[in-house]
Parts: structure tokens; C-alpha cells; sequence
């Protein structure tokens, strides 16, 4: 591969590829306690590695939880542990943008999206968001926006982190939030763009809340619920009684509570609200046959594209997550959950009464699994005598505990409770068959919900397991072919690194469990923050927040944080580059800064003339630069330092985009080059799964100046937490922390000189590619050596004008030939950007290659006439199996050269399942529910 | 699906389909200690029944093991294990008899087959056999039918368990075994068969048995070699030294331990000896089309074909685990496996040569990863430190010690063993470097192996991820759609079932370790057999028999050892039914009896007048009737009591073959029924998956008078080992323990009332769709109700008068339709016999019906001339995708007709990888390793 470039060593070409100055001499020292202490400095093989996270899982103790506040002990059923959540056919999927190669997971999704929809009574669901807290922080934004109102009313009975992260949301976007009692919320106080309540409330009374429904309309205010999907299945939902968003958490719909994270937050609004809805929305649409198809709907709304007009950051969601909630309710049906829901409100009735038997008080009003219970004789000798039963109760500070069951309680877990309770005995039997679980009408649900056959077909595990296989046989993941997508770095997730993902001892932990019980977790997070910290150069690392958005806006955050503290609340400017990925103003924009942008040179880098023009124009008020390092254009521009140094001489911080982190780690850190905070795509450059599209972790490093402002959590306090801590940012202390052994295990494994050979070649691959296409393809913005970083673009752009080949074409025709296309017109409209990591052979490096020489070829034969301008193998791209099957055959070119353009693809071809999507066509048509779907079968 | 059978009841239909003199009032009373603890009499759920078996698991203790003795520690590869070993669409599939949907499994089996001729330096080898005892017997068979001389020479440096199966092997065979020394053996005193050496042999030394070859060869012997493949990457093959046959384990490929099962045992032969070679064979052949397509090899040399002709009763292999031994192979290619060897090598100098510093006498000559070593102080102090530090080695009973070490062996390993030896402390590195681990060139391996590009293009994770996924998307299996087989079981292998198998606490036990450390398996196995005794209404249980051809064997032996020991030595005739499957004959004759037929009357059933007959002629010889209940027809018999007592009477037993045990579960007991003996199913009736063909198990239960010579074994005597025990049939006292949590989990989650129910949903389900096919298809053998048992039989003989249309264009044309073809022509010529179990949903079995319903018309349509006599869609099919989409199509049919002939095959379709395939081509032209494939492709 040197030879092809004309190089003899890897050393060369990364002297060639990054600038003497950037490098850095320093390897990586990673240090550690735990995996060090058998094999010393030698870097552990794979089972070693294991053994040691084996010995960090077994530090956690799990006890019974019964704390509630948002996570629930749940049983994933194991047939969606084993085919979906172990499998690599799911979680190596990337973001369905291809919607033709991905129409399994948006099956799927649009499941959840039913699911959703149906529990709330809303019309309409999205397709997952981060957590309930943020869920709930992006509602106040939509409020906001849609009623261009500055006030929120937060009820007091809502769970703590909720409050939190919308505290620390509405500092950045200027909203005033109050929090109290919905029983004093006055209308008249103030302009309220919305009120939040929880159903149930956190500490488990369900309210009736339909007049304040009425009173907020009147007064012009919007009502967001955060409710709880399980309770839905008997409670009258919220969509009946006037809720115009509403928000929760799905992860008791089969999803570990995994010490906060991953799982899928969900969100369903009214028709009116759509174009609004933050993350990712799955629609029906057709394809060019006239079938039904699905794909991502309305792209436009989505806030990476609408930059600094955006109200939101959200870019990716927890696909995965809402997938496996989503299975969840495919198997169980409305029946099933109903069920699950009766029992755990049976069971919670017997508990209160057995309690109340103890004498015991009990707070008034419905409750649906949590009771709040004020012991006799004070907290004291129960809390110990349920310490001694490793049992986990909620202790509100007042006298009074909480306790919330679950799926997976028994009869034998309420007597043990009781027994802590008092020694009195009861027939569990005796009492359970006294209560009545009934509700009241005034809250009880009457109306059907999942009534679409989907969730009445698939009730078998055999039927289950085969619906999930024919789902998985028509996604593309990273178990077919490589996925070239520039800036996602699509590498090996490999087997040992995701094996310990799903041990009950980092999947049963709840978040609020007492530090003490999930020491491994904690020896966990500090190992894997002291060798982010060794690798970014930085001094601190927060890991909460769970989203590549997340870590932009937490940086940011911390920047404006730094920057009040110091008395400057009027730098509020982020000066961000033209050819920034959209999250970054989004981000800037949701942290309360007014977006400058930047120019770029006609060579890709950021124009300094301009920068210096825009610094000066905004001295006072600079805030921030956001750079992206090595650029989106894929070069590690060579004045970095100079534009940090500029930015730091007028007062301002540099925020860094840890994007393209894949081509750096090892040789150059980011602190090194001035940056003074960057996030880290853990779901990227660390191996953490795309999962179809989340879930993902952004955490991030900061220098010391920005250490006391890491953000800290209104329940467990993080060890990475600042002195002069921001609220939440995400709902969760650690963000995601079941995912953590993930990114954890590759750094074992690989050890600093592994990590740094991984980079070198994820640059080698780059510039292989490059080199064997530039004869065939016009590469653009390599640096004065001609060189990439560890990705380059491809320009499409004549093709147009030459042959009527729009970039679309180009990639869909690449499915025709078994891959997954490459980044689409970003950062450059009518480009490609390739990534190849350096997790590819050479073999497969030459297929993709070949792919696209033999596509240009096929270009080629339309710009010179002898193949259509209209009917040709790339318009008509992608070619499905129903239309190369089917009887009739419209096209001058046959189904071979359709179908089989190369050699490889006869020993094997991963097929389009439908032909080409028409996107306009769904979006006027706006489906987003399996309903439509079964009308459109039938049309 | 009642109404369909005009019945209001699901006990109206039992009554009808099971004669009331059969069935059998008394519930099933399943006790267990670990299980109903906690929920008494409740039936466990999914999750409370996986609490109790990681409650057993827990019970086992992991040690060191350095035992050897055929058994070593070993990585699976984690790629491996979670996309092979945990993936149901690998563990789900079925034999491949069905080639054409079943490409995936195949290619994995040739691979298999070609890395072991390579290794062994064989020309051929089959697609794997149970164990490497029985292999050995298989081996000595070989020779004694070869040579036809009946006396087998078998070296004392054998396995113990090895020298054990075989010495019961030839008891039932007939062949003198002479065990001893092979200084000593004598070619004059008898005429030898042949001769067994054990390579390296069980003490650790490689002997150099190329004069020994010769001589036997001189003497009209044949030389079978039970070889260490790992070894023969490093020492001279056997192939290169005079070996006929050579067999061995390929467990320590990758496969857990699993306390001695289930793993692929190999044979590799001379040419030859091919059509002798017992087990399955994978072939390269051609399809229709002429493309190279793999399918099991000259089949008419299987054994359960062969009936009483036969020389082995091998029928199922261990396909799952030869797959994995073959994709190890596949990912450490042959530079991997030698550097694994190397290591373990040099590991083994090492240890020796600090051994020998410490003052401690090792046995001389050379070895590979076993060393003998004699304590000077004794063993006792030795043996107290081992098992202070939980390492287990050999204990040979002499003074001196085997210390066998593997792949997963550390210097930290080689350290602690060197302090329980003594507390001199050297520098592991030091003594490491000084070693020399090259071997003499009088034993060194020079050739190469596994030079073929599948053993070199997947040696990355990414790449071999692929690999398997590719393979995968090739098989049909039970997450795609039914598998009808009559007579096979495939129900639903549940995910909670499976997940244990994996857990290490089942998987890395070596079977010689102290019983002491895995009292959790024993609690196991005294539960399930205590299940099977109370299902079957037997006394005793062995659970050793690790397939159901090994249960048969077992049962037979114990028969002739009852007889035996009653000084009935005359007893030798057993008489078996023409329509019992071909393993009965085979069992018998290799258990040294007489096979005796008797006939059926046109009804299916055994002739009661013939039986008499036959009882008559043989009253003083007679040993046992061997019977399938219910029928092999369907049925249940009527007259079985009758038979049983009529054998009885005579003096003779009655073995019934528990194939379709799946009918009476909870219904029937066939010990009440007058069977003494009968073996089970584990992996037809309880939900062991069949692995692609094997794993399988079959353990007997047997009455009272019977439980006395259960089989021991010479190692670890069993729990079930009877008063005055056979030897063993199977080299681990317990045949394949790994997968017994499998049943374990079914039965304790079904519970006595959940087997029962299933039972009779199994019988519902087969007379439903033997009703429903009934207009269409003549259905063979119902009893006089008109009703089938669990299966039942489709005529489709008179299709070939009337339409050219052959049995197997049914079962081909199926294939378009998605579904696997019911088992073909047996028992009965030209008929189909469906099995649906319990398992699947009346939709399934509806669509099932349509397929065959819509295939009826298909015929129809050729018989009344509408459609071509030669080119129509049954003679034409499977049609693959290749054909439905080239270019060309010289077909009177449509494209869709061919590939979707019913709608919802548009919805989703299992695709055949290739066209009809020519079996007498293949065999005529027998190629069975890859080489054959490539040259096949480029021609």
C-alpha cells in the first residue's frame, strides 16, 4: 500500500499527512490500576482484558432496586437480548440515511413510533431522544419557540434530574423556569410558554391534571407530560386529556437500567407541533415502483441542517435502545403490558395495604408502582434493616421513603419489604386478594391502543425471532461491507469489547443506587477518564453527556460558565467555521450564543484573514471558536495554533469538534494544539456501536481553567463533577455507563502504541483510496503534499452538467454493488467523503475502490452517449430484488448489469429491499405510524 | 383449529388420537430441590428458572485445569462465539440434507474437512464424529471390516477413556483387544487388524511410530493414529508416516471444555478407505446450472441407510462444534494455529526445564504440551499446594504427575506451578530464553497446510465477522421459517434455554476434574434425570449416551449384559419392524446381535402374526425387539402392549426408540407401556437445537432389572453408573454435560402441565394440517379416528405416473416457497412427513399448507397438460437467484411464477444460493476440501 503511494514508510506518509509542528513527540502513557497489576506494561490480549472488566463487574453489587425516579428493573425478553442487542447485524447498522439498505430498523423504529403514539393518545411520536430530562428540556424549547414566550413552569413533583437539566437548558436560552406547586401556578404572573408535569408524579400520586390542561390553553400555555409508557396501558393518557407534548423514558419496556443509560426517551406531540419535533421522525413514503417505503421524514426540520436557526442540537437518537423497546412491545401486545402493568399495580396495592396493616402512613391518592411511605417510627431502623435485605429504597429527606416496583418483582420481594417494615406477618395471598387494583374512572384508560396487527402477530418467541431476522435480512450493517462515511468512522466493534455490555453486574444497576454498591463502575470511570485525558492532553473529563450534541453543548456550557465566573457575561459569540458540521451552531445557538461564522479558503482551510476580521469585529463579546480538527474537509490544517493562539489573545476559548479524533489519537492531542475543551465521539474514534443510529457518548475533556465548571448531577454527584459545577446536562450522572466497558476494553486492548498504530493506518487506508481514485475522480482539498488526513472527498460535482448523474446517484447505484454510501454532500454539496478506519483490509479497500471505478465507467458511458441519459443503471439506481426478478424489463441495459455490475457480487449481494425512495412524496404525504403503512399495502 | 377437526375439545382429540388403553391418567410430578425452593409448586418463569440454573452454575468451580488427557483449555475466539455458538441462526438449522438451502454450513464443513486432511496430512476427512473414543472404535471397526481379521491391537499409552470405549466397542463387535506396549507387540501372534497409537501419547511423548507403520503394513495391519491436531502443526503428521486412519479431538479448537461435551472428534483416511469412513462427508458437486455447489457426499456409504449391512450406527455428528473448530482454523490460519502451538511448546520446555532445576525427574523423549514429571519428594506435598493454588493436574497413580498446558496458559500459570513444586525462585524469562523448543527433524513437521486462501483471506475480526454472516445468509433454520421433519422435532430453541451453555461456569470444567468442583452439574444431572425418569416411568437414567445412535448402542449393550449375566450368553436375535429407521438394524448389529425383521401390515402397524412368528423361531436366542412409538408411521399402535408382552413371554426385552417421544410427554410413559429400555432425544423432544446436525444426546432410561449395567466410565465413575456397569460408550462420563442445561431450563420452565399441554398442541397441530391437506394430498397411516400422533405422512407416489413429478421436485419447489421440505421418503417411498410441534402458530402452519396446496395445482397443471411435462416449476426448482435474475430465461413460466408463487414471498422470500445439484455427478467425481472449490470456480 506505501509502494502505491510512493512512499517506504508509514512514518513518511504521516510526515507528509500532518505538519511537523502539529505532531507530537510524546507516546501515550496509559496508566491503570486494575489491568496493569498482573501483566505490568504488556498490553492484555482480549481475554485478559476480559478478565479484568470481569474482576471491575464483579465490584458491583446488585441489590434490589426499588427507587423509581425514572428506572425500573425490566426483563428484556432473551430472545431480543440474544438477536438483537448481542447482535452485530443490529448493532453495527449506521443511521438509516440509505434508507433503501436500511428499511429493517425503520420497520422497526416506526413500530416504536406506533407504540408510542398509541400509549400517549398523540397523533404523532418521534423516533427516540436521549433521556427523559433532556426530552423534557428540548419540550420547554418547543414551547418556547412556538409561543415565542421566556417562562416555564416546572412542577415540583417531577423527578429531580428532570428539573435539573431544564434549570441548565433554559440558563443557555434565556428561559426563566419556575418550579412549584401546580396548585399554585398562576397564569396571570407571568407569560407562560408551557407547563411540565410529571404522570405519575415522582413520588407516584397520579393526578388529574385535564383543568390545568383547559387553564394553560386559556392562558395561551402549552402542557407537556412526562409520563411514564408502562402506566398508560391503565391510566387515561395523557393525549385525552389535552397534553400537547409528551415526553418519558422507555427504558422499562426491556432496556437495563445500566447505572442511567443508554435507552431510548421518547416524544409524541400534536399534528401541530411536527416541523418542531426535535431528532429523528421515520415516515412512509413509496418507492420509484409505487411500494410502500420508509425513510426519515421531513430532513429539512432536523437541526444539524438548520444550523444557527435551530432550537435544538439533537442529531443522533438511541436507535437500538428504541428498537429493543420496541421488540418489547411487538411481543408482549397491548395485552401483555396491560398485564405486566395490572400486576405491578396489584402488587403495589398489597405492599401499601401490607403497610398500612404495619401502621404505617401511606401519602394519599392513586398511585400506579410507586407509594410514598412515611414509617412509624422514623426512616432510621427501616432504611437499616432494608440495607441488611440489600434492598434500595427512594428516601425523600422528609420522614418519608419511596418505593417503586417493577416487572421483575415477586411476592417473595414485597413480604421482604414488609419484614423490614415491622415483624408482623401477613398471607401475602390473603392481602393480595383483598386489594382492588381498579382504578377510578376519572384516571382509569378506556381507550384500545396497538391495535395494528403488528403487535398481535409476533406474540411467539418463534414468530418473534423470525419477524426480527426478516427485519435484519434487509439492513446493510458493518457484518456486510464496510461503511466509508466520512466523519462517522465506522470501525470494528468488536465481540470482546461488546461481551461485557450485557453482565447483569453493569446492566441491573440503578443510577441512583449508593455509590458504594458500583465501585467497579466507578474504578471504571476513572481509568477510562485518566486515559482519555492522556490521549486528549486534558486535565478533566466529564462523561455525562451521552450524545456527540451532549459533549458540544456541556463544552460550550462550561466555556460561558468560565466566562461569567470571571465576570464576562457579555461574551456570548461563537465564531464557527462555513464548513462546521450543523450540531455546532445548534449547539452554540442552545448555549446562548450568537453564531459568527468564518470563511474558508478555496483550499478548505478557515480563511485566518477573515477570522482576524471576525475576532476583532467581536473582541468583547467573543466567547468561543469551534473548530473541527483535522478539518471537515479531511486536512489537518496547519495554522490551528496560530487560530488559537488569535482566539486566546482576545479572550475567547476553542472549543474543538472531536469528530475526526480517528486520525489524531496518539499523534497529536488537542490540548497540545490550544484547544481548551473537545468532546470525544465515544460511538466513533472508541468503538462504542452506531446501533443504527445511537446510542452514543460525547464526552468531554477540558483544561484546568475549565475543570471547576464540568457539570455535576442533582443526585449523585460525579467524581468528575467541577467546584463551580453547571447543573445536568444529561439525565443520568454518567450519561451511559452500560456502555462504557465498550470504549473501555478497546483501550486495554489496544495500549498506546496500538491506539497510535491504529491511527497512522486509518490514515494509510485514507490515502490508499485516494491515491488508487484520484486517476478516476477528482479529490479534493488534500494538503500541499497531496495528502488526507484519514479521510478525503470525491468531487461528483461535473457529472451533473456532464450526464445528468446527481450525487444521489452515484451513491444509491453504489448499493447495486453491495456498499453503503459514502458521506453525501457534506461537507462540500455534490461530494462523497470517504472514511475507510483502519479497521478495513486492503482487499476490501479495493473492492470499494473498484466500485467506484467501475461507476465512473459507467458515467462515463452516458457523458459519451453510449448509455442513456435517462434510462441508465445509475438513475434508476438502486436496483431492488422485485424489479430485477420481476417479469417486465424496461431498461437498454439487463438485469445482469443491473444487478451484477461486479465479479464479487455473484459469490455474494446484499440487496435493496426497495427501490428508489421518493422522499418529497412521503413528506406531503406525512405517515409516521404502522397504520399507514397497512392502508398503503392494501392501495 | 378444533373446528377444523369437527371437535370441541382438545381432549376429544387426544382420546381420539391416543387409544385409551395407552394413555396414561397419571400427572406428571416433577420435583426438584434448587428450583422449588422459592416458588414451591409454581412453575418458574424465564427469569426465576435462569436465577436457579446461575445458582447451579455458581456451584462449579473453575480451576486451573492441566489435566489433558484429550481435554485442554481454550479461547473462543469472541467473533466466534457470538455470532456462531450464540447465534440461532447457526444453532437452529438442520442436517443439510437439504442442500440447496444450506450452502452456508456446508462451505464451514468443507473448511472443517479441508484443515483436517491438511493437519493430519490426510487425503480426506468427513465432516466431524462424537467423540475421540468412539472415533477410535469406529476406527478399530474399520479395520476389523477391511482386513476382515478380528483381533485389534491398541497401544497402553491411549487415553484411558479411549482404550475404555473401545474394549466395550469390541465386546459387542466381536474383536479381541490386546492392550500393552508397543515395544511388545507381536505380528506373529495373531493376525491384527490393526494397531492404535496415540500421537502425542497420553503421557506427553511423541513417539516415532514410522517402523511400527511399516511392520504393520507387513503384516496386513492397518495403523490407526489418534492424533492432537494442534500438535501436528508442529510435529510430523501422521498421513507422512504410514497412517491409515487418524483420528482425534478438535475440542481445544476453540470449543469449551463443557466437562467433556459436546466438541467434533475428526477421521481422516486413506481413499482407500473412503466408503468405510462413518459419519457424514461434504462433497463438492455441481448444480444445474453447472456452478460448484457443496452437498453431503455418497450417502448410500451412511450407515442408517446401510440398516443391517452396516458397520457403525453413526448417524447425526457435531456439526455446530466442527463449524466452530473450523472457522478457529479459518481465523488463526495456519500461521495462528502454529504460533499457538509454538507458545504452548516453549511454555512446556520452560516448565519442565525449572521443573528439572527444582530437582524433579521428567520422563524422557520428546513432548508437546504434556509433561510427566515425578515429584522427589513424593506427590503428596505437590499435590496439597496444587490444590491449595486450584490447579488441577494428573495424578497417574505412579508417584509421578501429567502437567498438560493449553492456549490459555500464562507465565503467571507456569510460575504458580513451579512454587507448589518447590520454593526456589527463577526468572520465568530467563529459564524462557533458554530453553530451545525446536524438535529432531525425525519429528519435526516440514510440509505445509492450509495453504488455501479461506485459511488466510478472514484473519481479521471485521473480515471473518463477514465471513460468517455471508455463509449465514445462505441457510435456511428455524429463525427463517417451519422445519417440518417428521420424526426430527424442530421445535423453538428458546433463547433462555441457550444462554447458560455459554457461561463459562458450564464451559471450562475439565471432565477429569475432582467431582468435588462441579457439584452444580451433578445437582443438574440428578434433577434431569429424575425429570426424564418420572416422564419416561423408568428407575434409572444414563445420561453418558452423547447421540441418540450412542442411546441405541447403550440400550442394546445393556440388554446383552442383563442376558449375560444371567447366563443367557444365547441370546443374540433382536427383532426390529422393516419400517423402524435404519440406525435400529445398525445399533443391533454393532451391539453384536442378530437383526431379525418383521413386517407391517398395510396400515402402518407390526404385523402381530409375524411378530409371533418370529418370536417363535427365535424363543431361545431371542434379546430384544427394538419398536419406535408411536409408530414410525404416526401412529399409535394399539397392539404395543400386546407386543411387549409377547416379547416378555419369550424371555426377550423391549427397546423402544424415543425419536418420537415428542407424542407422549405427559400423555404416555413408555415404561408403562412394557419398554425396559428407551433412549431420549434431548435435542428432538428437549430443545437441544440441532446445531446444523449435532450436537445431539441421547440418554436412556431403563427399568429396574436394567439399571444395573448402565455404563460406568474408567476415569469418573457417574452417578448413574450401574452395580455391575458396562464400560463406556462415550469418552466423558456424561457425555455432553454443556448442553444439558438446555433441557434442564425446557423442563423446569415448562413443568409437568406446560410438557403435557405441549404435547397435546404437538398432535393438535399435526391433525390440523393433516386435515387441512387432506382434500389435496392423500395422507398415509391415520388410525382408525382418522387421526395422525405428532406427524403424519403425505402420498405423493402417484404424481410420478402422472406427471414426471418425482418426491423430490415436492421438496425442491417447496424451497420457492420458503420452506424446507418434510422428510423425504421415509419411511415410506415417495411421501413427505410433516412434524409441525408444539411450536409453531396456526398461521405458520396455514402458510405451510397454502405452499403445499398451491403445489398440488402445480402438479395438477402438468398432469392435465397446461403446463410442461419437462420444463415446469417443480422440475425446475429450487430456483435460485442467480437464474431468476441472468439475463436469460428459457422458461414457459414466468420469472415470478418460478420465484413467487405465493404472496407473501413479496413480502419476504429465503432465497436458495443455488440450483438443483447433481449428486451422482459429485460422487462420481468425489471432492471434499476446498481445493476442489477453487479449481471448480475458475473452470
Amino acid at each position: 500500500m506505501l509502494a502505491e503511494l510512493g512512499l517506504d514508510s508509514l512514518n513518511s506518509l504521516i510526515e507528509e499527512a500532518i505538519p511537523a509542528a502539529i505532531r507530537d513527540g510524546r507516546p501515550l502513557a496509559l496508566r491503570d490500576d486494575v489491568l496493569f497489576t498482573t501483566s505490568s506494561s504488556r498490553v492484555p490480549g482480549e481475554q485478559e482484558a476480559l478478565s479484568c472488566i470481569r474482576e471491575l463487574a464483579d465490584r458491583n453489587e446488585i441489590w434490589r432496586s426499588f427507587i423509581g425516579m425514572g428506572y425500573h428493573g425490566t426483563i428484556t425478553p432473551s430472545v431480543i437480548l440474544r438477536t438483537v442487542l448481542e447482535n452485530p447485524c443490529w448493532y453495527t447498522q449506521y443511521t438509516p440515511y440509505q434508507a433503501e439498505i436500511a428499511q429493517g430498523r425503520l420497520q422497526a423504529l416506526l413500530n416504536f413510533q406506533t407504540m408510542i403514539a398509541d400509549l400517549t393518545a398523540m397523533p404523532l411520536a418521534n423516533a427516540s431522544l436521549l433521556d427523559e430530562a433532556t426530552a423534557a428540556a428540548e419540550a420547554m424549547s418547543m414551547c418556547a419557540t412556538q409561543t415565542n414566550r421566556r417562562a416555564f413552569f416546572v412542577a415540583d413533583d417531577c423527578h429531580p434530574q428532570t428539573i435539573g437539566v431544564i434549570e441548565t437548558r433554559a440558563k443557555g436560552l434565556g428561559i426563566e423556569v419556575l418550579v412549584g406547586n401546580l396548585a399554585g401556578i398562576d397564569f396571570k404572573s407571568r407569560e407562560f410558554a408551557g407547563v411540565l408535569v410529571q404522570y405519575p408524579a415522582t413520588d407516584g400520586r397520579v393526578g388529574d391534571h385535564g383543568a390545568l390542561a383547559e387553564q394553560a390553553h386559556a392562558a395561551g400555555a402549552m402542557l407537556v407530560v412526562a409520563a411514564d409508557p408502562l402506566s398508560l396501558t391503565l391510566l387515561k393518557p395523557p393525549g385525552e386529556w389535552g397534553a400537547d407534548i409528551v415526553i418519558g423514558s422507555t427504558q422499562r419496556f426491556g432496556v437495563p437500567m445500566g447505572l442511567g443509560g443508554p435507552h431510548a426517551a421518547y416524544m409524541a406531540v400534536q399534528e401541530k407541533l411536527v416541523r418542531r419535533m426535535p431528532g429523528r421522525l421515520i415516515g412512509v413514503s413509496r418507492d420509484v415502483h409505487g411500494e410502500p417505503a420508509l425513510r426519515m421524514a421531513i430532513q429539512t426540520r432536523e437541526q444539524h441542517i438548520r444550523r444557527d436557526r435551530a432550537t435544538s442540537n439533537i442529531c443522533t437518537a438511541q436507535v437500538l435502545l428504541a428498537i429493543i423497546a420496541g421488540f418489547y412491545g411487538v411481543y408482549h401486545g397491548p395485552e401483555g403490558l396491560r398485564n405486566i402493568a395490572t400486576r405491578i399495580r396489584g402488587l403495589s396495592c398489597t405492599l401499601a395495604e401490607g403497610l398500612r396493616r404495619l401502621g404505617h402512613v401511606i401519602h394519599e391518592g392513586p398511585f400506579f408502582d410507586t407509594i410514598r411511605v412515611r414509617p412509624k417510627g422514623g426512616v432510621e431502623t427501616v432504611l437499616e434493616k432494608l440495607g441488611k435485605a440489600k434492598i434500595n429504597v427512594r428516601n425523600f429527606g422528609d420522614g418519608s421513603l419511596g418505593i417503586s416496583l417493577d416487572q421483575t418483582v415477586l411476592a417473595e420481594d414485597i413480604r421482604d419489604i414488609w419484614s423490614c417494615f415491622g415483624s408482623e406477618e401477613f398471607e401475602f395471598d390473603a392481602v393480595f386478594s383483598e386489594v382492588d387494583p381498579e382504578y377510578p374512572p376519572s384516571v382509569a384508560r378506556e381507550s384500545k391502543f396497538m391495535t395494528h396487527p403488528v403487535f398481535h402477530d409476533h406474540r411467539t418467541e418463534t414468530t418473534l425471532l423470525r419477524y426480527i431476522t426478516e427485519l435484519q435480512s434487509r439492513d446493510l450493517s458493518l457484518a456486510h461491507s464496510m461503511i466509508p462515511l466520512g466523519s462517522c468512522t465506522m470501525k470494528l466493534n468488536a465481540a470482546s469489547e461488546m461481551l461485557p455490555v450485557t453482565w447483569p453486574e453493569f446492566g441491573a444497576i440503578h443510577p441512583f443506587a449508593p455509590e458504594t454498591q458500583w465501585t467497579g463502575y466507578t474504578a471504571l470511570f476513572k481509568s477510562l477518564e485518566s486515559w482519555l485525558a492522556e490521549i486528549t492532553g486534558f486535565d478533566g473529563v466529564s462523561l455525562q453527556p451521552n450524545a456527540g450534541s451532549q459533549g458540544e453543548y456541556a463544552g460550550l456550557m462550561s466555556i460561558k460558565a468560565y466566562h461569567e465566573h470571571r465576570g464576562e457575561r457579555n461574551r456570548d459569540v461563537c465564531i464557527i467555521p462555513l464548513s462546521a458540521h450543523g450540531t455546532n451552531p445548534a449547539s452554540a445557538v442552545i448555549a446562548g450564543m450568537t453564531v459568527v461564522p468564518v470563511k474558508c479558503t478555496d483550499s478548505g482551510d478557515i480563511d485566518l484573514d477573515d477570522l482576524r476580521a471576525r475576532i476583532e469585529a467581536n473582541r468583547d463579546r467573543l466567547a468561543a471558536i469551534m473548530i473541527t480538527y483535522p478539518s471537515t474537509h479531511g486536512v489537518f490544517e496547519t495554522e490551528v495554533r496560530t487560530m488559537c493562539d488569535l482566539v486566546h489573545e482576545a479572550g475567547g476559548m476553542v472549543y474543538m469538534d472531536g469528530a475526526n479524533m480517528n486520525a489524531m489519537v496518539g499523534l497529536v492531542r488537542p490540548a497540545d494544539l490550544g484547544a481548551d475543551v473537545c468532546h470525544l465521539n465515544l460511538h466513533k474514534t472508541f468503538c462504542i456501536p452506531h446501533g443504527g443510529g445511537g446510542p452514543g457518548m460525547g464526552p468531554i475533556g477540558v483544561t484546568k481553567v475549565l475543570q471547576p465548571f464540568l457539570p455535576s448531577h442533582p443526585v449523585i454527584r460525579p467524581i468528575d463533577a467541577g467546584e463551580h459545577a453547571m447543573g445536568p446536562v444529561s439525565a443520568a450522572p454518567y450519561g451511559s455507563p452500560s456502555i462504557l466497558p465498550i470504549s473501555w476494553m478497546y483501550i486495554a486492548m489496544m495500549g498506546g502504541e496500538g491506539l497510535t498504530r491504529a491511527t497512522e493506518i486509518a490514515i494509510l487506508n485514507a490515502n490508499y483510496m485516494a491515491t488508487r481514485l484520484a486517476g478516476h475522480y477528482e479529490i479534493l482539498y488534500t494538503n500541499e503534499k497531496g495528502r488526507c488526513a484519514h479521510e478525503f472527498i470525491i468531487d461528483c460535482r461535473a457529472f451533473d452538467k456532464a450526464a445528468d448523474i446527481k450525487i444521489d446517484d452515484v451513491a444509491k447505484r453504489l448499493m447495486d454493488y453491495g456498499f453503503h454510501g459514502p458521506t453525501m454532500s457534506w461537507p462540500v454539496p455534490g461530494t462523497l467523503m470517504v472514511e475507510p478506519t483502519e479497521s478495513e483490509t486492503r482487499a476490501e479497500l479495493d473492492r470499494f475502490c473498484d466500485a467506484m471505478i467501475s461507476i465512473r465507467a459507467e458515467i462515463q458511458a452516458v457523458e459519451d452517449g453510449s448509455a442513456d441519459r435517462e434510462n441508465n443503471v445509475l438513475r434508476n439506481s438502486p436496483h431492488c430484488l422485485h424489479a430485477v426478478t420481476g417479469d417486465s424489463w424496461d431498461h437498454p441495459y439487463t438485469r445482469e448489469q443491473a444487478a451484477y455490475p461486479a465479479a464479487w457480487l455473484k459469490q455474494q449481494k446484499f440487496w435493496p429491499s426497495v427501490g428508489r425512495i421518493d422522499n418529497p412524496y412521503g413528506d406531503r404525504n406525512l405517515v409516521c405510524s404502522c397504520e399507514g403503512m397497512e392502508s398503503y399495502a392494501d392501495g
